[in-house]
């Protein structure tokens, strides 16, 4: 039977500390739970940091790759589902995940918050940036909670699947 | 040799009355220019009425579908690529077009916007809303503008175009 | 309204003399029977020579492109669909197209066949590649056509588009 | 680090009584090598069959889903891969295997083999179907392999996972 699937979306080269410390944590916290971690699969950034907290805490990843080879995979995905889709495989993240965590911003992390939101998956919004809450609260109130901590972001996961 | 392509892009269902006015006239003010017209060739909101202005000044329209197959196409679409992709044919409507113009705002439309300066791709908003300009703007300045109508868009594009 | 467009398929860089020629005749053929002109849209093979005869005879012609970029992009192409899908695009190119052509063969012809036929859309063969016809019609014997030279390639299709 | 996956493809409503007996002894023996399954992931045919024999004999299972549902998915898959490409997403179901195992043979199962050739995905065919392996055979001599049954198919699959 379908097992649940929380994706970690989050900036790649551009990710800061602070992101890259709450991804570590959302990848442990996932893998806690005994959820499996999906990310955007390459070996920078937020994917390759919450990947590496599911696996040192046992958990199961899942890699969804732009290209059409495992190059820059992150050597912390289990599953590597390899798309050539470039930028459109943003769509598969979403529409895979049970649950969206955005840990930081970008423009691929707000394209697949935006298209999270229009396939009805909710998004909790792990990050201090004020313009991004206002514009996706407004366009979508009931789909998007802003998360103050990684525990925090959990338990928001925790109470969506719930329902 | 390829030919110039503007992307149009805007909410289908949700569309208000000042974006459905605002297509129409971009769809003119583009076929005017000779240029191609592009958007998502659905049968409703900002992609029908911008085609509807286009054809009926005499330009050639492109829509893009999501379907696999053309049953809520726009009569007024001339060219449909079919391409069964879902909101993932949104990065192709961002990469086939020169410019975008983000007439109204939704969703969809916030996805294409992402999406198009991801791939470095100049957009011009056409909106008042105030939350859409401070987030994308802050994401990406050197390739967001703000036009407060219709033919200041289109002097936005050839600006672009003649770089 | 919808235009009717006519896919051409074969190989790129394995394209035969034989396989260039028909290509050509068949996109000035399309091109003086009013049709547009549906290929891969690259610069080499039958994508390049089909391209090539269609706008020699006044015809318009679409490439969907592979990658994300026209870098590779054949001259004889006016309306490019930039896609970054990879070898996904062949989906597209055959639910966009009225009817396939396949002028010779190839993995990536077979494909776009496969393709073709599962989604129901008449594939006429110009190939004397026996292995493929036999493979093809057995699969799916009310869609195949074989034809000896492009001009009954032509005849085929408008039989076709009359039903 | 990444694991191996090995991808059945097969048809759907119309795979045979053969095709379905083979593909479930496909998943068992897939999964007693410790290998991860990934099919087409919805509730018929070999897809079905497949990911039934490796959850009986322990092992995991990925389905790559055409809808942008999980609506017709295998009660057998453990991982959902949703994708809303259609047939599109034929050509991640190879991308993302290490050996494609053909089960039978249909129009799906034939875009599959010509993707995974062009790929250089090696292909093993299990299938009494003589016309789709000379076929593939006279297209791609060095990645095709014919298997008689399904111990051997796996016996080529350990073959070419140690090369």
């Amino acid at each position: 039977m379908k097992k649940r699937i929380i994706g970690v979306m989050g900036p790649g080269e551009l990710g800061t500390d602070t992101d890259i410390k709450n991804a570590y944590e959302l990848g442990k916290l996932i893998a806690q739970e005994g959820w499996i971690l999906l990310t955007g699969g390459r070996n920078v950034g937020v994917m390759d940091a919450a990947s590496k907290g599911a696996k040192e805490f046992g958990g199961l990843t899942i890699g969804i790759l732009p290209n059409n080879n495992t190059k820059n995979i992150s050597e912390f995905i289990d599953i590597a589902i390899v798309t050539d889709l470039g930028n459109a495989r943003n769509n598969i993240n979403v529409l895979s995940s049970d649950v969206i965590i955005a840990c930081g911003m970008g423009l691929g992390t707000a394209s697949e918050i935006a298209l999270a939101l229009k396939n009805n998956t909710p998004v909790i919004l792990l990050s201090e940036h004020s313009e991004s809450q206002q514009f996706f609260k407004q366009l979508s109130p009931n789909l998007v909670t802003v998360a103050v901590n990684t525990q925090t972001a959990i338990n928001y996961v925790k109470r969506i699947l719930m329902e």
